[in-house]
């Protein structure tokens, strides 16, 4: 039972002994010194190069998710760093692995319930009875709204203003923005808690306006982060503590079982 | 025997209710908005945000490295999206634990040898000598000298002259640029082949003109990979070709062992 | 504001300069030349190592999860190896990343639908309502049941029967081994479908059998992928497929694009 | 320019509707409830089952390597699954990362030297020359010699001499075990010091007498390791750490820049 191949096709790029091609532009003479990182990142994500306005909001969403200081993530790849300092791109990868539902991959659960409310066109036409249906469902069941409220950044996160600013300033403040913001509004009326758009449900919000998928959202974050954690090896390059770290917490966690 | 712990520090950066702040400087109001993609990552690694000039060469160097068509890194990221599209973030460390010694890795390479050879101030004054030492030393060990000859892009690879254009139109061509197209001369006149300074003996030379340590010369490959990576998984959401991969080779793979 | 510290403790191991010891254990007299890897990994997840029973199913568990021909994730590992060959650990790691909801991380739904509904004791007094109440809420979402069915191995799974015989042999073959199979057999009378037990759903239950947290049942593929994919590397370095792999695939799928 | 597709095979395992087939065995019926997870490991990688004696020692080896108490790759294998609890297979994968030259990677360096020397049939005659030159090589060079010497464990490691007597016991007492041990003795000899055969080395040796390829060796650790990761996840699902050890580092790292 021999299977009949389907084709294999990718318009990413190519290269010959003479020319290097990305997403068919010419690498070296059309981006490079040319296209700037974030630019490169559109380019890569969606397949032309962005306006400036476009620009202007995909690098302020990037940059948000960058460095949050000594996340757990940090701390996994400086770990890792230790071990095996030959291998760089694997202590990245494996701060890069705990991007997941916790922390800095949440921006999808946001960005999806937008997406999915305001793919039924009639939807556009009244927000504030999806916004409430949203927020009655999740309170159904008990669940957290995506992209609504903070732990620690009370009563605003202060991401959110200015990312809604960058937004708004580059004509990208439509109806998922304005969905997510009703969102909040209903369900601090319904719980009587401060429940603010937190910085993933404007991340959320305005990737959906710049039209990425929410599956690729937490791509945003993994971006951001892979460039937070090589600026974490470059300070343990400088200024270690991993080692540190590890002795502390071994001795700790085994004090009540070592022969004294 | 109780160990005296060291002080745990770093300054990459804190948030507290009302604030966030990377490097020194308030996320929200100095960085988001203001802040490229690009000088974001310089801004991580330096402490300090970059010249106009420092930025242009950085960018260009980080943009190099996002892109190379279907790569095995690129088939990793694929295929292992195939397996966990839950976990886009694992599936991006799959990709980036490739970048090792045989590809993307491998500017460190060059860099060290530049660095360490510029590291006496005395070997600045006679860099033709130098050169023609670190040529003589790896010919005499029969090993490949970084940064030079390339196996596909000849006589030229493409991206050199165009980077270190970028280089010199920004102040950046200094005596690591010299010497790397010195060990270039110099190895082509001992083997009578054709080795031009290929595009990692270029970024090894940039990356030390910018004062970045060749141990962390592997980092702006991952940036850059990762970049590329989240490209080729959003291109895997709209034309899949993980799965026709896997059966393809599984098939054939096996197909001496099966019964018919 | 200062926090007060909760305590870190541990119970897996620890080692001074005369003394290793694991779980309790002195790992060079009571378990080198003792314990075999498979009851070693018993007493990493347990804490204590396993009767003549519970070895023989755990290993046939693990076991059951070590080779599967070349999936997606040999690949992967392969690929990863090609890229990096002296970081042999990153290439098992890339490989791992893919054990997700696809493929072999998927025991976990099957041993969480099991584990919670038989946590309520009066449950195992009416297995065949407990399978009835599980068939129907899954079939009236619509959504597959963990376990139940097999896109290639039909009608039978042949792993299933055997393991099965294996936990009866054993005396594991209780209430969860009972309800999997009551639930294919009223997926199939509800659907008029052949829906088996497959190696999936006969190893979440007899994970289940023998006190596996179903959060942990992932960690069973794991281990017996880690072990495959050393395997898969070890092939690898005596007859290497990564780099053909990779070269058929870039060739093809930019064919379109380049230039004859 | 069209190059020719080279044959991709691999006989690791294959299936169809009704057969699996590991490496020639039918996995159900010759493999589950028959086949150990060390004696799978063993088939895995040389492609026959083993003998009793090979069993034993191969055994010995993987067990060695799986536990070590609070490492820092436990520490980032546990880090990683506070922040992506639904994707364990990326929290072990972030531990291996860290199976580096630091740590868990080093028995390739002891099997590298002792399979080199003795790759030349006339080394086998005159051990105590061969154990001579490689210690004249190193200190020669002030580079440690690899699998002699440990930090920790003085004046023995106690897994060797263990270790040893399994090989012994078995028949694997070979040339490359008396090897190691001249080494040692020629560099305590040569140094003065105590320089005993550590662990590393012990493993080196026992492995190259099983006829492991050194450029394997590291696998070994990986597989012992991907165990030992599994149950540090079991013990932080029931008394997590890694949440306190974030917050505390995280607050002391950054203390001295927050404001008061």
């Amino acid at each position: 039972m021999t299977r009949t191949p389907k084709p294999v096709r990718s318009d990413m790029g190519w290269s010959t002994s003479e020319r290097i091609v990305v997403r068919g532009l010419d690498l070296p003479s059309e981006i490079l010194g040319r296209v700037s990182l974030g630019d490169m990142a559109w380019l890569e994500i969606k397949g032309a190069l962005p306006t400036p306005q476009q620009s202007a909001v995909f690098n302020a969403l990037l940059v948000t998710l960058v460095e949050h200081g000594m996340t757990p993530m940090a701390l996994a790849a400086r770990l890792t760093y230790l071990g095996a300092p030959e291998a760089l791109q694997a202590a990245v990868a494996a701060g890069l692995c705990g991007v997941g539902t916790t922390f800095a991959g949440t921006a999808e659960g946001s960005a999806r319930i937008l997406q999915e409310a305001l793919r039924d066109p009639g939807a556009r036409g009244d927000l504030g009875r999806v916004a409430a249906e949203i927020v009655a469902d999740h309170l159904g069941r008990k669940r957290p709204i995506p992209g609504i409220g903070h732990p620690l950044h009370k009563p605003i996160d202060p991401r959110t203003p200015r990312l809604f600013a960058v937004a708004e300033q580059n004509g990208f403040s439509g109806d998922h923005v304005r969905l997510i913001q009703l969102i909040s509004k209903e369900a601090e009326r319904a719980t009587g808690k401060s429940l603010p758009v937190n910085a993933t449900g404007a991340i959320g919000a305005l990737a959906s306006e710049l039209g990425i998928d929410w599956r690729l959202c937490r791509g945003i974050a993994v971006i951001g982060r892979a460039i937070g954690l090589v600026g974490h090896i470059a300070e343990e390059l400088q200024n270690p503590i991993a080692r540190e770290v590890w002795e502390r917490i071994e001795e700790e966690s085994s004090a009540h079982a070592r022969p004294r």
